[in-house]
């Protein structure tokens, strides 16, 4: 498919709230149903219970009987960045390359998305709205000997023609060790048989959907960020036109709209960003080497848990997961609580009349490549008071009810993380936002935050979840006239 | 300043052969002078005569005593890609950033670089023009005592608005593991005084003098490869009709010209690109293990050189070097000698109109991320009667006359390389040129090709250098009329 089209399909998606044949009200009793049909035990027990994984004193690991899927292992880092320059901790080390997959197809103009309700162990609420395929390499290869997974055959070698998007993506930094993700959407003519799983969502729907608490999962979430929606062009022109959209007394979404669609009139050009980027991972070290689970200071490796000797951070527990509606139904694996929410925050400000968004450069240990970009303000709940240096994290808690433009809880991936939930938000500054930032801040559009996504190993999962959100039908008003 | 500006100061230096200060018979001329005024000796040692590096058979590796500079150690290699799935090779490991910069200043409009007569040991002719500042952190930081070295102030705390271009590029992922060097730009309004060792030269004329072999050095040819000239604009426009620029018979140096500044004329979106190259990357692996130099399979530790038993790639000997016009005069230092030449080529085809290049998306061991775009050829000549199979390399080999646009030979980076050298070649396409081609190879514009350079991790080494190359000046014939 030509990109124009790609781009003007998911424009159209994303400006379409009005689904015929399932409303959002129909999403959300769709989804109670689900959670009632299914079943979900998670019992917490001791590693000295483990039959299919084994905590390894002599590898100094947590692994998995066949050597696959994933394992905990420990790290140490150093660096000059940020306030504590030397710690060890927990990681999960997963060489392969997971595959987030959605399929699309087109009915009246109108793009729609084929989500999943997925169980996942540590979901809160169990169930979430999924992308058609979340799959490791080894869920490909059946090392467990489940049912192959639904769908998989459109996404391991699909039409060239029929790839809206494909792209590497970074998972936590501070919980994977250079983990990546394939995302990748694939447009399908073929006739789909209804599934009770499996619902057909337009863009806009999803957006919507995403100001739930806790409803689209992490992977959907990643998937939905790298959407591109092209550069303003005759055709969005159009497509404008037909919809009716206008700058208008209310302007926030426009305002977003339109951030997401000019690439001209930014307040830095890409080299400038670059070059900023440049040199902050010039100036700031990173070393990681591996070590033993046993061996981490300030850690300690209990009969059911480990966890952190001041209780910061977070546990790694094992258990025994039983699940229906899922390839296995039965299994073991280890999971990591958190010990405390998080909050993550774009604050954003127009600039030379386009909105933009302030943007962190971020170092985290498991980083691919040192930096990645990171909303204004990200961090866990219990730091709160340890930081109060944060920048800009009393700006986003003191925010009034008008600057909030997002602010909901949003689930990191239940498949690896029990119960770990992080507060989203948008934040508009006002006039009186500081001019001056720290050298590792920077302004920049949203199509501009959409390119550097497209390069990879740039936007951080964190930034990646609050681009997903940004919807451009928020109190929209359409009303006839020109962008 | 304004990044149009700035890309108009680039375009317009780029199409600017006159001089007034030197010719290009001047900087033979003065490149000659240079020569006789330096004395080099390169006298190889045994390793046991080594006083300031140690052949460390407990490390396993060869290394400075200071445990700066950079070592020599062994990987083991394994990938799922090409021919040969399993290797061990020697390989240059040095941690930290280098920075390659080049000051420039603006006289009557036009910009000039600041190029330096430099002195390395394994230059073939010792003398090139390299960039301004060539300098890794153990120099600014002085390890070996010698001067500081000259301009290092502008290039470590530049004021922002005096940045041109500011990226991280790689080196040689067959030589180097992960290294990676700083490419910076300096606008400069400072009375800089005369120095013999230092010219100002237009970009036209580097460009020109890229045409001559070995003569602009490696790191030279890497600033200049990122140099972006902005997307065709009004500026531009204005520029050109300045220039009288004109697509007239001689068709050639406006197709060049088109295809770095046309950003819409692509045969493959942005978004296709990045798919294709994340199937490839999901596709190919490659693991990479430190082990011992000594443990090396099918590499030989000689008393003089560290050797291929089938003496294929390249030989490691260590000299003790003596160089006048240097911070440090004399000094030992391990050398990487290649058992033969090798050739880089592009291959070059208008396609909707539009010139393209075919990409390759080569993985070598040293690589950042597994795949980078490499040239549509490039090997190393000893594998030409092995590598029948090698796809393009018989049509570059074969090319007439008229097809070759550019052949060349342009040397290594001679503080690490002893006597290394590429033919560099861009062989035009005939009609009958295969309209299929293998799955690792896609067609891209030089503006693309530019944009992904500029995001890092994309571009090798080897296609950096063609691209810098690429002069909109040869043969050109100006006339008054439109792009």
């Amino acid at each position: 498919m030509d990109s124009n089209h790609i781009n003007n399909l998911f424009l159209r998606s994303a400006l379409t709230e009005e689904n015929p044949f399932m409303s959002i009200t129909d999403v959300l009793a769709w989804i109670e149903d689900r959670k009632k049909a299914v079943f979900v035990n998670i019992e917490k027990i001791k590693f000295a219970d483990l039959k299919e994984w084994k905590l390894d004193q002599h590898k100094g690991n947590l692994h998995h009987n066949s050597g696959r899927f994933f394992s905990i292992e420990g790290i140490e880092v150093n660096t000059n960045a940020g306030e504590v320059k030397h710690w060890c901790q927990p990681i999960i080390k997963q060489p392969e390359i997971g595959l987030l997959g959605i399929l699309t197809k087109e009915i009246d103009g109108i793009l729609y998305f084929l989500l999943q309700a997925k169980i996942e162990p540590g979901n809160i609420n169990f169930v979430q709205l999924a992308p058609t395929l979340q799959a490791t390499e080894s869920n490909f290869k059946q090392v467990h000997k489940g049912n192959k997974p639904e769908f998989l055959e459109y996404f391991i070698n699909p039409d060239q023609d029929a790839v809206m998007l494909n792209q590497l993506q970074s998972e936590q930094g501070a919980r994977f060790l250079k983990k990546r993700n394939r995302n990748i959407i694939v447009y399908t003519k073929d006739k789909i048989k209804e599934r009770d799983d499996f619902i057909w969502l337009t863009l806009g729907q999803i957006k919507k959907l995403m100001a739930h608490d806790n409803l689209v999962n992490m992977d959907t979430r990643t998937v939905i960020s790298g959407i591109p929606y092209g550069r303003y062009n005759s055709d969005q022109l159009a497509l404008f036109e037909t919809y009716n959209v206008k700058n208008n007394e209310n302007t926030f979404s426009y305002d977003l709209l339109r951030s997401s669609l000019d690439y001209d009139s930014a307040l830095h050009s890409y080299d400038e960003i670059i070059g900023w980027f440049t040199s902050l991972k010039t100036k700031y070290e990173l070393e990681v080497k591996q070590k033993s689970l046993f061996d981490l200071k300030y850690w300690d490796i209990g009969e059911w848990e480990i966890s952190n000797k001041n209780n910061k951070y977070f546990k790694i527990f094992v258990a025994n997961i039983n699940i229906e509606n899922r390839e296995v139904r039965s299994w073991q694996q280890p999971l990591i609580k958190p010990v405390d929410d998080g909050i993550i925050a774009f604050i954003i400000k127009k600039i030379n009349g386009i909105m933009h968004l302030l943007v962190q450069a971020k170092l985290e240990c498991g980083n691919y490549d040192v930096l990645e970009m990171a909303p204004s303000v990200q961090c866990i709940t219990d730091s709160y008071d340890a930081s109060e240096g944060l920048p800009f994290l009393n700006y986003v808690l003191n925010a009034s009810p008008e600057q909030i433009k997002l602010d909901t809880l949003q689930s990191e991936e239940g498949g690896r993380f029990y119960q770990e939930q992080n507060r989203n938000m948008i934040i508009q500054a006002n006039e009186d936002f500081p001019k001056e930032i720290p050298e590792n801040y920077i302004w920049m559009t949203i199509s501009q935050l959409n390119m550097f996504l497209k390069f990879n190993n740039y936007l951080n999962i964190q930034s990646r979840s609050l681009l997903a959100a940004v919807d451009f039908l928020q109190k929209f008003e359409f009303i006839s006239g020109d962008l």
